[in-house]
């Protein structure tokens, strides 16, 4: 099957390494996503760090990024990255490696890389929501990914889940991503901090410090603001997934991203909430399960998974 | 491909047909739900409705109903059937009639039916919700019937749309169904009525006699408090539609029911409510219709598709 070059665009981090013909990985790097100011040098980078590879016979590479119109493979519209409105993702890179290119929605790589190397093996129908900067949501369906009618499926970041909630980045009110995503968690433990009379180990952090990994390992440490915040956090998201549930019957869904690293408050708190947003006769019919992928680099894996199998091999 | 009976098990009517051979429908009935006290009596009532058809070469029955499990053909846990937990409809009119049963969700019908009979033969990913005494949806996702992980997706009904809203049947707080659902429907007219202080032709109407449809047909006729009600309704309907596509990207939205009779409204108002929760990008990219097989017996035809096509051709 040969080696492939695996590209994870994600808002905060992009990470990117070489995935071996065993599944094994070569070297990898990560580059802070605000240090690349064009997609040109995005480009110009990954190919500067693995100039080595390319003699080494790379046979293609796979890249996973967010708002991926998967009809098109650019990048579009794309709320948490500053790289202008269109990116044509599959061009720039072809036309500097020489090499295949295919590229997919983050999470739809993600729910790939789920299916091929993580927990997801034997399952026709589950759902891989990724937890950073924004939130994603990739669907397998019917044993096939499923793209929607335009390539645009997925956009769980953008469901309204409080209808006079905060703006988001796309103008829409309260949608999940203004409350789940990154600075969404990090604002909600703003507003507590605020309003809290007891002390709080959050409060040792300069506000451009403040992380959602560490709010939440501080809730594990029984830190009574952070636990706060992860209630708000874990109902909010368990409320998104109850759609996801209602309409869709998946059986299970899996959670990726940062937050997910933090031990088993994610997953505990969040099917607690579940229940009560789940139809009776669904709830013991859903797992909510930590991507296996989660602590190895599956963001890498998962792009490598899009150029190995190529996609019309998949769908 | 010869001729079948159709049943449209509704919460409000069981409607039901002959389907012939050219798509022309036969004779075809209606009984009051409520009229109807256990399921064996409902298989006696329409054996012997059709008595005289059973001679004429009838192939197969199918039948469309609420909270169909399609893997066991069991109708469980409806929350708008008043016959027990669990109903095994294939099996008690197939015993009855010796001839073969499919069972379907009544919204997979209503899918399967628009495909094939109506206004989505050439679409490849759209939903149909159903608007009646529940709230279901038909998912037709990758050119195939979406039947979930346990055959129980597609429970927009029970999707929730106000966290701290109205109990539903289902012991759910602030499901569509509460909402938009037949007693929804008409539970928002009483209390706008009983808040309003001007008139309304509403309030000729004793408690039983309202309806969803006459409420919208007054809201046409430019009723002050009916627009209100409608204007509840339409945007609870759009709230849960933009879920839909957000997460799936579908394409085309059918609407189909009682509440779609009353002319152009229902549809220019849920539309205008959509723009509001749906993402930016996919805004342009989705059509809200009207099933084209609302005028005539779509339940029916659609229950009829179910047995002239069978599962595994569809699937």
């Amino acid at each position: 099957m040969g080696k492939f070059l695996g590209i994870d665009i994600g808002g905060t981090n992009v990470s990117f390494g070489v995935v071996n013909e065993d599944f094994s990985m070569g070297i990898s790097e990560n580059i802070p996503t605000a240090d690349i100011k064009t997609p040109e040098e995005l480009v110009a980078k990954i190919h500067a760090r693995m100039k080595s590879e390319l003699k080494n016979g790379l046979e293609g590479i796979g890249i996973g990024a967010p708002s991926v119109n998967h009809q098109t493979q650019q990048i579009e519209y794309a709320p948490n990255l500053a790289w202008g409105d269109i990116v044509p993702v599959k061009d720039l890179f072809a036309s500097t490696f020489n090499l295949p290119v295919s590229v997919m929605n983050d999470a739809n790589a993600a729910a790939l890389g789920e299916k091929i190397f993580g927990g997801a093996k034997e399952l026709d129908n589950f759902a891989v929501v990724t937890l950073g900067t924004g939130v994603g949501l990739g669907l397998f369906l019917n044993g096939s990914l499923y793209y929607g009618n335009n390539g645009l499926a997925g956009e769980i970041g953008h469901v309204i889940i409080r209808r006079d909630g905060r703006e988001g980045k796309t103008g829409l009110l309260g949608s999940l991503e203004a409350y789940v995503g990154r600075d969404g968690i990090i604002e909600t433990a703003k507003e507590k901090l605020e309003f809290s009379s007891g002390g709080s180990v959050l409060q040792k952090f300069s506000p451009s410090d403040l992380t959602p990994q560490e709010i939440f390992l501080a809730a594990r440490k029984e830190d009574p603001v952070a636990i706060e915040v992860v209630d708000a956090v874990t109902n909010d998201l368990a409320y998104a997934l109850a759609m996801i549930v209602n309409i869709l019957d998946v059986g299970t869904i899996f959670l990726t991203g940062g937050i997910t690293r933090s031990g088993n408050i994610l997953k505990r708190k969040t099917e607690k909430y579940l229940k009560g947003y789940v139809l009776p006769n669904l709830r013991d019919k859903v797992e909510i399960r930590i991507s296996e992928l989660n602590e190895i680099n599956g963001g890498i894996l998962g792009a490598a998974a899009v150029a190995r199998t190529g996609f019309e091999t998949v769908k």
